[in-house]
C-alpha cells in the first residue's frame, strides 16, 4: 500500500482527493493537514466524506508528514507550495503539487504572471508537467509533478493532435472556456455569492488569466514553435465542469473526416479521453464526477477553421483525478487504478 | 459472479443501475433491455456510461433474459412489471422491481391508487418490501423485492425509530418533501421543461400522491396502529436529491437528547444511515450520487413536536443504490458491496 | 411628488426599492445612503440600475436625509434602525422600516428573540405592522410602519381567512417555507457560497427562526387566541421566491369548495393576492419580480387537514414592493401605484 | 392609442410581448391568437400575466385581426409568418415579425438556410431589418420589420463600431455565444429537459446555426465588405440571457482607450446600449428582464486582438423588447416608451 498524505485537505481539490483516494485499492491515506480545521474530523468539515474516512485534520507539520508518506499531494494557493515541496522531497516523499508552483518551466515567466518569487529554481527545473496523455514517461520518473490547471488540461488535450501535426496556424488559436463555479474554490467573495452568479454568465480576466503562460508553454512544445493564444474564461452557473470551445485556422485543406481520424488515433488507447463520433459534441455533465475528457470536433470549411470542444470535470480530470492518475504513474500502478468510476448523470 | 440484467435500462434509474453495477465486484451485467433504443450501445444513449459498459440495448425478451440471469432489475412504469416479474420468477431469476407494482401488500389498495388491475396477487403477497434497514431478514429470503419509492425511503427512515417506540401521535405525522427534478424521470412534459421549473419551486399532487399508501403501510407496521399522513411533494430546482421535513406530535415529554439517542442507537450499525450530531441538519448535496441517508433532528418544546429532516439521493438510496443493496442481501453478499462510494461534493 | 430616501440602499432590498421607486409616477428619489459605497454611483454598485438612476451613495446623515424627505425607507440589519427611525420621525419624515425593529408589539418578545435592547419603546408601541391586506386603515394613519418579514408575509396571507373564521385548531399550524437564496442578503458566508448551495436544499434554524414571534403575533390577532406554530425555513437553490406550504387541522367539517369560496371572497378585491382556481397550485416563478402573492388550496378529507400553498417574491411582496404599497397607503395614493408590473416568466 | 395584436401569443416571446405591451402607455392590446389555447384566458396559460390582461386567446383569423389592429406582432416558427404578414399588410396593418422570415435580404440565402421556399419576395425586399441602433430611420418608414434574432442582436451591437471603422480583419471574426435555455422556446425536447441540461453546458449547431447568414449580412453591410464568421452557440444552464464573447484581429495598432472611446461615442446617445467603463465586463443578469445591452471591451496587445463581450436578455432586447422598440419607431413614439424598466437583480 502506498502511503499518501494531503497538505491542504479542506479545500475542494483536497476533499476531492480524499473522495478518490479513500477508495483507491493500493492507497492508504495517512495524513490530512489543514489551516482552518486542525483537530476536526474531515467528515465533519465535509459530511459527504463521513462514510469515507475517519481521519482528523492535523497541523501542517511537513517533516512529520513527509516521513510517514510515500507521496504527498499539495493543494495550496500558489506561492505556498514551494518550501513545502522542497522539504518533502528532501525527506524522501514524492510530491504532486495541485497548485501552480511547478507548472511553468521558466522561473521568470512564473514570477511575471504570479507576482511572487520562486525560491526553488532547481526543483522547478526538475518538475514534470503532469499531463499523462502528453508526458507519461517523464512523469513515471519524476520526484515532483506539477499537476496541470483545469483550463489548461481541457485546452491542451483539445489541441494536441492538431498542433503536433502542424495543422494549425500558431497564432490563430482562441480558447473560450466556460467553468463551473467550484473552480473558484471555497474562499468567499461577492462574485461567487449564490445570488450574484446564479442564472447568469460572465467572462473574467480576459487576456490576463494566469493559465495563459501554462497553456502557451505546452502548446508551443507540441507545435514546435511559439504559440500565442487568446484565452477567455467564463464563470458559468453550474457547480462543476469546464467546456472549452477552441478555434484555430487550418494550415491546409483537411477534411472533417481526416481531422476526426487524427484525433481517434491520437487518443485511441487513452483510457480517459473519449473522442466523440462525427457530428457529436459533449456536454460537461457527461463527466460530472469522473476523470474523463470528452472531445467533439467540427471542421467549418466556410471559414477554414476547426472548432474543438473539450469537456472535463474541473475538480477531477482538471485537478484531483489527474493527480491520482499521476500518482499511479509515479508508482508503477495501472494508470486507471482508483479512477474507473463513471460520471453522475443526470 | 452474479449475472444481472436490467429490463428498462434507458430511464434514469436504469442508467444509474448500470453506473453502480458496472463496478460491483461480484456482478456481471448480461443484458440491458430498452423499448426506444434497441440495437444501440448504452454508451451512445448515455455517454457518461461509455467508459462503463460496451453492452448494447436489446429487446425485452423476458424469457431469454431470465434464463441467462441470476437477478433481474425491472425499471418500468407501474403496471408494466407484473407480467415480466411473473415470467422471470417462473424461469428461475430473482427480481427486484424498481417500479410500484410490488410495494403494496394490499391488492385493492394498489388498484385504488394506481387505477390498474394487478394480475399477480400471489406474487404480490409473496413480495418483500425492500427497505433493508427495516426488512433485512425477509429480503434475504425473498424471490421478489418491491424496491421502495424515493419519497417513502426518506420518510420511513426518518420516522422508524420514533414510531417503533410509540413516541408519535399516529395521525399527527406530516411529511413535506422536496425532490430534485430527476425524480420525474426522462419523459418530456411542460412541468419539467427547463425554462418552466428552473429557479422556481412548487408543490404538486397534494394529498393525492401515489407514495401515500406505501408510506402509510410501512409506518403503520412500525407503529402497530393505523397511521394516516399528510404528504406534500415539491418539485425543487435541482437535479437530484430528496429532503423530507417531517413533523410529528410527541406522545410524551421526551428531550432532544433522548430522541437523538434513540436514533443513534437505532441506526448505530447501519452502513447507509448517518444520524447527524445534535444541532446539525443535512443538505441533499451531501449524498449526491451516494447511497447514504443523512438524518437530522430537532425537538421543539414550544409546540411539543419533533421535526426530522432526512436527505437522500432519489436515484441512489431512493432507487438504484437501494436496489443493489437489496441484491446484495438476496445473494448473501456484504450489504455494502459495490456501494461504498461517497457522494460528490460540491 | 413625494420625496423618498433609502437608508441602506446597497443591500438587495435597498436596490429593489430603487428599481421600483425610480419608475413610481409620484415619487422622486432624493437620497440613497450606504456604509460601504459612499461616493459611488448606485449604477456602478448595481449596474442593472445604471439606466434607472444617476444618484450617488451618500453617508448616513439622518438629519439631512429626514429634512429633505417625506418618507424614509430603512433597510438595515435589526437593531440598527431604532435610533435612525427616532431621529427621522422627530424631523418630520415618515418611516417604513424594512428590518425587524418595528414588527413586534412586545418589547420583551423583541429583546428575547433578537438579543438586543430596544431603545424606543414609544415608537414600537406606535408602529403599525405593515401588511396592507390586514392593516390597511391603520397603515394609512401611521408615522412608522414595520414592514413585514418575507416569510411572515407568505404565512399570514396564507392563513388569514381560515384563522379569522375560526376554522383552524390554533396549535396545529405548521408552516414549511422554502426561500430563494437572496433572502439571506448580500453578506458573504459559506452557506450561500454558490458551490455549497447550488443544486441542494436544506432546512435551517428549525424551531428557532426570528420570524416565529412575528408570525405568531399576527396569527394570534387574527384567530383571537394564542397561536403557536412550527415554522421551518429552507434554503432553496433559486435566487428569488418563497413558497410556504402550510398545514392546519380543521375545527369542523368544511368542504374544499367552502374553503376556496372563503379565500376567494376574503381576497376578492385585493390587487396583489391571487387565489388560484380549484385544483391549482402556484410556483414561485409566477411572481418573480412582481408584488403578487399566489395562493393555492387543498382540503384533504383523509386527514381532515387543509393545506395552503402561498408564493411570493421575497424581495418584492416580501420586502420592497410591500414597502412601496405601504408608502402608497401612507400618502393616500392608489395602493397599486408603481407596482402594476407583472412577474418575469420564464 | 395604438391597437396591437399578437399572432402566436402563447410562446415565450408572445408572452413577453404581453408583459411589456400591457403596461405601454400608448398601446391597447386587442387580440392574442394561439394554436393550442384557443378560448383560454392568457392569464390561465401564463399565470404571471393574470394581473396584466384579461384577454382570451383567439383563433388565428388574420383578416379579422388585421382589420382591428394598427400593428401586428407575429411570433411564429420560421416559414409560418410569410402568408400571414402578406395578408396583414394588404389589410392595412403594419407588421413586426419576430420570426426569421423577414430578416434576410436574399431569398436564395433564406431558402438555403431555412430549407423552405419564401412566397413573398416582394415583401422580403421591402422589409427592414429591425435593429434600431443601426437602422433607425428605415424602420420608421417601414411596413414590415424583420425583428432580429437574439444572437444576431448581441453580435451586431458588439461589432458595429469596429467594423464600421474598418478596424477588424473581415474574416477573423469569431462569435462565441452563450444562451439561456428559454431561447429554445416552449417546445418539449430532451435537450431542454431540466435534468438533462441543468448544471451543464454544451455547444450546439457549430458552424451551422441559422443565425449565421443574418449576422454575416449585417456585419458585411457595416464593414462594406464580405464578412465570414465562426459562430458557436452554447446552451447555458440559466433561463434567460445571452452573452456573446467576440474575437477579432485588429487591422492596425489601436489602443484599448481608443477602442473604448470609439464605442462610447458610437453608443453615446443610445438609450439601450450601455458601454461599460474601462476594465469592466458584463454579466447577463444585469439585463435580466430589461431591454438593455451591456458591452465590455478588452484589447489584448499580446495577440493584437480585440475581445468584445455583449450581454442582453434574449427575450427582451433579443426579441420582444426590441420588437416594441421597433413599434415605437414605426408610430413615431419615443423610442423608450414602455421599455424604461430596469432589469431584475439579483
Amino acid at each position: 500500500m502506498i502511503k499518501a498524505s494531503i497538505i491542504g485537505a479542506t479545500g475542494y481539490t483536497g476533499a476531492e482527493l480524499v473522495r478518490i483516494l479513500s477508495r483507491h485499492p493500493q492507497v492508504e491515506l495517512v495524513a490530512l493537514t489543514s489551516q482552518s480545521y486542525v483537530g476536526q474530523e474531515l467528515g465533519r468539515v465535509f459530511p459527504h466524506l463521513k462514510p469515507a474516512t475517519t481521519l482528523v485534520c492535523s497541523e501542517q507539520d511537513v517533516l512529520k508528514v513527509a516521513r510517514e508518506s510515500d507521496v504527498i499531494f499539495t493543494a495550496l494557493p500558489h506561492g505556498l507550495s514551494v518550501p513545502i515541496v522542497q522539504e518533502a522531497i528532501e525527506n524522501g516523499a514524492k510530491v504532486i503539487d495541485l497548485g501552480a508552483d511547478f507548472r511553468l518551466d521558466d522561473q521568470a515567466e512564473y514570477e511575471h504572471w504570479y507576482k511572487v518569487e520562486h525560491h526553488a529554481s532547481g526543483l522547478l527545473a526538475e518538475a514534470v508537467y503532469g499531463l499523462p496523455e502528453i508526458n507519461r514517461e517523464k512523469i513515471a520518473r519524476a520526484r515532483v509533478v506539477g499537476n496541470p490547471g483545469c483550463y489548461p488540461t481541457s485546452a491542451i488535450l483539445g489541441l494536441a493532435p492538431l498542433l503536433k501535426k502542424g495543422l494549425l496556424q500558431a497564432n490563430s488559436v482562441i480558447i473560450d472556456s466556460k467553468s463551473g463555479v467550484s473552480g473558484a474554490g471555497r474562499g468567499l467573495s461577492l462574485g461567487v455569492h449564490y445570488s450574484e452568479c446564479n442564472d447568469s454568465i460572465k467572462a473574467y480576466n480576459v487576456g490576463g488569466h494566469r493559465h495563459i503562460p501554462e497553456i502557451e508553454q505546452e502548446l508551443s512544445k507540441l507545435a514546435g514553435e511559439k504559440v500565442a493564444i487568446s484565452f477567455t474564461p467564463h464563470l458559468t452557473p453550474m457547480t462543476r465542469g469546464i467546456l472549452s470551445t477552441i478555434y484555430g485556422n487550418l494550415t491546409k485543406d483537411v477534411s472533417y473526416q481526416e481531422v476526426h481520424q487524427l484525433y481517434s488515433e491520437f487518443y485511441g488507447e487513452e483510457p480517459f479521453v473519449q473522442v466523440l463520433p462525427l457530428g457529436e459534441l459533449p456536454q460537461t455533465k457527461w463527466c460530472y464526477g469522473s476523470n474523463h475528457c470528452f472531445i467533439g470536433l467540427v471542421v467549418d470549411p466556410r471559414v477554414n477553421r476547426v472548432i474543438v470542444v473539450a469537456a472535463i470535470d474541473n475538480l477531477v480530470k482538471g485537478a484531483s483525478g489527474q493527480a491520482v492518475q499521476n500518482m499511479n504513474l509515479l508508482f508503477g500502478l495501472p494508470e486507471t487504478s482508483g479512477l474507473e468510476f463513471a460520471g453522475i448523470y443526470p
